[in-house]
């Protein structure tokens, strides 16, 4: 078939970069354009973006003109990479004006007609496509992918909860400094030092979580009642989000089980077709001392949860440990697969 | 007064040249003895010693000859940085010839008779030495100080205990690498990345916190019975442990109850007046994103504890994240707080 | 003595706050005023500083009120670490109004009649205040500290350069993160890597490192005519600027010669006895694989610069490294290290 | 064509581990034997090595049996990544027995017999492998190659030579920690430090450069006679090592020639059309601030050095910064090109 044009919106910034990447080799979508902030508007890529990946500017992208954010692109499917105040301006004009929004930004992540989705986890939640259409008489539509350290821990708790119930969690995040974008935090605060409680950050994962987990009722979204409390920390770590939690369950699993439980963890059709979903979502490694995010947050090209250290809590049930690579699965990637998924089920269609 | 005869026994390690450096300029304390192992044993300390802190060997001490770990030491206080499994065998040895040893080993912090110390918390443990009198009939004493996050666990949660009764506790912890001594963590093991489920650690910590916040009752330690669930992680981070809590309470306390509590935090006569005490154990910090290992571990000259980020939990209590420096009050510096606590309470006299 | 008013001008930034610490304790000065930019002026300093610094601001300092920088600060010297942009500026209005104006910044290094100082290397340079006097009508004065590499290679080179005639110097730099300021170098550009090729400092190296070494004629100063080529690379440290150079000699010493001329060094009357000054401004370390940054840039509270690795180069005659304290010695305590010598030297009277 | 069975020596340290990792998928090799140290002799590999690289061990490697290194091995060609010592006794044996011996250890690499060699910089003094038949008997040879950053080095200066002549270089490193094996640094040692002066680095890499930019002359190899003055640091980087160096030509080009001469560098067939040969062996980058080890190291697979920054001395001609990967260009994949080479020259028929 034809690829798909679509447009990555905010390019110049980090998530974009990874945008950019990912979306050079794509078999489905192909760029057909970058857009990014007044003093970027009319440059080339490759002069106004400070290229902070490794490796280079995919060379066909590198020549690409930076345009404006608006309802003129030449695409049918658009990533928001946007800061949260723009995207809350720019996201609905654009699904109002019929474009695919698959957002990484949080501004919408929370509205009751606009699906937050990790594929494997809630593929379902699409249904409330229905009811944004319904309420705001869009062509277009509008998806988001949650929070980075969101998304580890719900792969992680998902598997376990359809299986034994997850009733209570304690989480505490050691959070990579990519999440906090580029420039983001300067090496003479973070260099060996921990910065804990990371503004407003908690809240949000424990909401997102909840969202994820919920379970759809007569097209609506019922959010999960689990109780959760997080602790975050920001850490001197470039990629790669580490979680530790202990949970409580309904129906209390052995290790054994619980680890039966998450590596045998699939999404429902057509996820594991999909060109960027991973063949085990979530994998567990059993050596000591593992997951690690040095080690681990590749796993799968960076979209596969690795899990490990898992044993019993001498409170509630299990503490595990687990790892999620926050700017490939936690962000672009995640964003592309939700935008996969759309095509998959027949969204992107004019 | 004359100062104390003391030695450090494997003073060629990590912890054995902090308590070198420490013991050069204090006040009541003079180096008369530095033992290591065979390797070193009859060498000139600067040549045979690898010193891995910041700053200079302290002249005074630099030309000592290292001697043999044996009952001929001419001392009346020793200081113990031995291996576990050396310390075993040496430190009764040494206690049965009449030394006083303040070991920071962790081979008898579990014994019914062995007091496990941090003055400020349980002093009143000491008490525990008229047993250990009695039991082994030696002329010397043993005293313990604890695992080094222990130490700062255990002083974040005693004032809360005194006040509010602590029933539960969720902690995280984030451990610094010179934890693990030296050479420890290679580079490429730690830079960038996180090594969780510290061998051993969590169950240390667990058990010696229940010690420490245990009460004496007619001249036995009854442990705290609160419950804990401790995960470990290693950091990079060069010094300073930073645990993250959530605390259930038999009385809870408002934030604002817990920052009184814990500011207002004294230990009893005579260990505000020592040498090594710092004026305030447990420091509170307002500021957003506060402790911080490397901005708050040399607080009162790595004596204090600092704690922060004090918050509402939602399932527990209150929330909060603390920070000692673990090679100062959670290792030498500790031990030589318990060393000044016996002179002070009269049992180094002869 | 009473104490002298001083100002910190750019008391906000990361070089303003050395001095603010510095200053805190000074026996000679006190601070009276402390400026800021548009943003911060009229506010408190502890409110609207983001203290960079381990510890904390000293108290009796932090309810300060920041103010503008202009002629009405309350103060005879005043401290400049504001950008050179600002300095050009502000600091011959201050001279012009009766300041003694002791800068950092880069903005008059290389004017004729303003000396660029370290006083252990030419205080007799302050000579030139004559000249500027004439040229200027200045009844204030302005006298400035070097660049923090160019202080800690020239350090190593004049004492080599009075006994031996340096004639040819190739320098490669290792330099601190904290020599960009705050918020400088992001976590994400220099974790475990290294950038090349610091714009523009080669240059700033080469020449100033030629006007220190340069000697008086005449009431004028006359550069140094030795030969130097330095290349520059930002590295993964904090503190502490590391130079590994190689010298063509006029007169070659051996390397112990070279030892003893370094170990020798001392400035010339008034300098030893001022409050900064260190007893040697230079230490060598005959260990192997010294100087270290983060082992030796304390050395002498951050005055002394050291040096190691002293042997003989295949090409040339001697190759050797040396480290500074590139906030200390080589910034803030290095300009009040002027200010020190300026009031010995009579230029405070009114 | 069937694939060669080949075997790894020492293939549980740090560089036979990335052998391992590079052979799983070698389109001419597989591996057919992993040896070990006694302590591992025996054990199924994956139980027996602690894996450090990022990844797993290749599936198909994992539960090989580690064997000894001796003369009954079941492979033709063998890589040696052992220590100097075993080398110097092993490596002959091996020869001697009709293995083709592709060594990484420095052990021989001076012996004149020895080809010391990178294929694009000189694959002609493979014809020393007559003299060595004819020195030695044996009906198995042995080839070396050099140093992880005199390859960087080399591979910079030849095209220069080849060019405009080498004269005189002065160079200063800037090595990984990853070239120091593992465990190698602890984290204790290099974190936010440099360690300037590693112990016999800079004459190795000066003899070893000398040798590679030498020519053949009669069947004799007469090593180049430029001038090399070169010291040493280990700095906190994973992998790339970097090197600054400044150049002295017999023919000064510009910097435009330079980048020229380096960019259209390629080796002389048949090494172009190697499995592991990169397309260009010397990548020239034009932005300020490059190369840099993390965003340049893994250049065609790790295989081409990065040289940037390339400016006048103002001593010399020319300055520039250079970087090599260090475990793969530089050891490992070095290593395998060497065999590649013997292979297509013929070497390893039977």
């Amino acid at each position: 078939m034809d690829k798909i044009p679509v447009a990555v919106l905010g390019a110049t910034g980090a998530v974009g970069q990874r945008f950019v990447q990912l979306l050079a080799d794509h078999p489905w979508f192909e760029i057909s354009a970058l857009t990014g902030s007044e003093r970027t508007v009319g440059g080339v890529y490759r002069e106004v973006c400070r290229w902070v990946l490794n490796g280079d500017i995919p060379p066909e992208i590198s020549e690409m003109v930076v345009s404006t954010t608006d309802a003129s692109l030449p695409a049918r499917i658009v990533f928001s990479a946007l800061p949260n105040r723009v995207a809350r301006q720019v996201e609905p004009t654009l699904a109002e004006n019929g474009y695919i929004v698959c957002s990484n930004a949080s501004a919408f992540r929370q509205e009751p007609d606009v699906p937050l989705i990790i594929p494997e986890v809630n593929s379902d939640h699409l249904a409330l496509l229905e009811q944004q259409r319904g309420n705001r008489g869009w062509p277009g539509l509008l998806v988001t992918s949650p929070n980075c350290t969101a998304t580890g821990l719900v792969m992680t708790l998902k598997p376990l909860h359809d299986a034994f119930g997850v009733a209570q969690v304690f989480a505490t995040t050691l959070q990579a400094v990519s999440g906090a974008g580029y420039p983001g935090v300067p090496y003479l605060d973070i260099i060996e030092n921990i910065i804990p409680d990371i503004h407003g950050e908690a809240e949000k994962i424990q909401d997102e979580t909840r969202l994820l987990l919920g379970r759809m009722d007569a097209g609506q979204r019922v959010a999960g009642d689990m109780e959760l409390s997080v602790q975050t920390n920001r850490v001197p770590v470039f990629d790669g989000h580490t979680v530790n939690m202990t949970i409580k369950f309904d129906r209390p699993p052995s290790p054994e089980e619980a680890v039966k439980a998450l590596s045998g963890f699939r999404g429902p059709d057509p996820v594991p077709g999909l060109p960027s979903a991973p063949a085990q979502p979530v994998l567990v490694r059993s050596e000591p001392n593992r997951p690690q995010p040095r080690r681990d947050r590749d796993a799968a090209a960076g979209m596969a949860v690795t899990v490990g250290s898992i044993q019993p809590c001498p409170i509630l049930d299990l503490r595990m440990v687990s790892v999620v690579h926050n700017t490939l699965r936690g962000a672009a990637s995640g964003s592309i697969l939700n935008a996969e998924l759309l095509v998959a089920e027949g969204y992107a269609k004019n």
